[in-house]
């Protein structure tokens, strides 16, 4: 069993072309065993946003804090704190931080996508 | 895309044998087009526990308010809100509330065994 504090889990900046302001954490992932899916944690600060783009895996979101919005097909879409989002394979799609303070969320993504 | 918040989203309770005082809540699953694993969140009353069990497929977990242990393989480990779990297949394994306030987690699996 892995058991980690999100605190105790390196931040990475992510250098893709269209990122702004967003921050990685890998909970778990394959380099820990797991077989099927991974665990991220995404940090974007006031005014950050994800890259917008589309690809065939899904995304299953669950917001932890902040304020945002979420680009589902050129359709913005406002998200909060208890908000689980389902981005399916083949959506266009980004987060956008709308807030004054960090927006934070988990992302998971299948091990085929890692 | 499904976004939704996880109070618009019905609690059943978990009438495994074993669970005491658990109720479930599908926030993301097989219903919702999701293809490789699904999102549930539990919700523990104080003194309540899932039951103790092994089986094949991982769980990945993260914890979102509460206090209480994760036992495994019949360790028993303290977890809080921001700590995520890997538990893989076969390891013997229950959650228990031992705080005075609700247990929320987040638990996902993998399709297969939804």
């Amino acid at each position: 069993m892995k058991l980690v504090h999100s605190r105790d889990v390196a931040k990475t900046p992510v250098e893709m072309e269209g990122a702004k302001d967003v921050e990685i954490q890998w909970l778990l992932g394959k380099d820990d065993g797991a077989p099927t899916f991974a665990m991220r944690l995404f940090e974007l600060q006031p005014g950050g946003h994800t890259p917008l783009h589309t690809h065939p895996h899904e995304h299953e979101v669950f917001v932890l804090e902040g304020k945002g919005v979420v680009m589902d097909n050129g359709q913005e879409r406002p998200i909060g704190p208890e908000d689980a989002i389902l981005v399916p394979g083949g959506c266009e799609h980004n987060f956008q931080n709308t807030g004054d303070s960090v927006l934070r969320f988990l992302c998971l993504i299948p091990a085929v996508a890692c």
